[in-house]
């Protein structure tokens, strides 16, 4: 395992993911991915690069322990209404959402839900810059792939996933590597240059 | 009370403010202020003029019971990293902290981290618009500051607040109203106008 630096440690703190203590659970399902994607976010503040921060896990606080420190000892977590991350680039407003699936030939979308596809639909609206990085995990593959491209799958498909043939076709694979983990703010600069009333 | 269409609920759903359960602490002092400003994003987002978010409180999760319906047992609310919200707005990334205080003379800097304002300073060198809202509560009064002038002033400054002339002469006096609660975009697009470079 490679010790990054400034690596910034997963919202939930499941450093062991290989322990006996691993739950497999929707919690922590992906953590490993979220975590190589925060380490890619702090080497792009770090070099001045962007700024792309991850929201934190939306919890509902039911009970508060005042007489332990403020102790948390009832609480729930949330179905999210938007996305995992966003942030600045360049003057871009970005927003996304990171999936990593064990599936080998499709990306599913039943982890995604329609207030998260409206929140997509939105970005789009207000010129934001708007997609999905996906990992296969079993392929050891990351994928770019434009939001207006899944909410028009999502909203227009009978399939509730998208088959890999067409993530490769219609997105773009990202340059894994040391420093930056993965490269995806190189697929962003061509949408940017692609479109620059985007 | 007036009964605003799709207000959001507060994060920590304190609703009975004036009821005997109501705990003055750390947790949800503001809470009022920061529901007024959800609602005026609410406002935005529904009529299509921006996409604003609060990011959740960071909350670190220490256990969960897995019995009892992914139940939190154990967590800590997180000391923020960064600002309480995100988002954009014709094209431009808007990022801004909520502050709302009691004392009529100054505005107290000592709730914000240094985090933060290395946050906002990130903010702004990446092309992003960054200021504060506050919420001068005894005074009905609530201000945009550039978080340039907050910034130079945490930096640069013995005094460990901001005296209220000078909120009123470096910032601007947000029009409190029905829908939108807060026009703080008003003051968003004097900045937008005086400098398209932003």
């Amino acid at each position: 395992m490679i010790n990054y630096p400034n690596g910034n440690k997963a919202t939930l703190n499941y450093k062991n993911s290989n322990s006996k203590r691993h739950i497999y659970n929707a919690a922590n399902r992906g953590m490993s991915f979220e975590r190589e994607i925060n380490i890619s976010n702090d080497y792009y503040i770090n070099n001045k690069i962007a700024l792309i921060t991850k929201r934190p896990t939306p919890i509902n606080v039911v009970r508060v322990d005042y007489t332990k420190k403020c102790k948390i000892v009832d609480a729930y977590f949330e179905k999210p209404s938007t996305t995992d991350y966003n942030g600045v680039y360049k003057g871009y407003y970005l927003d996304f959402e990171a999936k990593s699936t064990k599936i080998k030939t499709s990306f599913p979308l039943n982890n995604i839900t329609l207030n998260q596809i409206k929140h997509l639909e939105n970005v789009i609206y207000h010129h934001g810059i708007a997609f999905f990085l996906i990992e296969f995990a079993a392929l050891n593959e990351v994928y770019y792939l434009d939001a207006s491209y899944v909410i028009d799958h999502y909203k227009n498909s009978d399939r509730r996933s998208i088959p890999i043939n067409d993530v490769r076709k219609f997105g773009h694979l990202i340059k894994q590597g040391y420093l930056p983990r993965y490269n995806y703010l190189e697929i962003v600069d061509q949408y940017i240059k692609r479109d620059s009333n985007i």
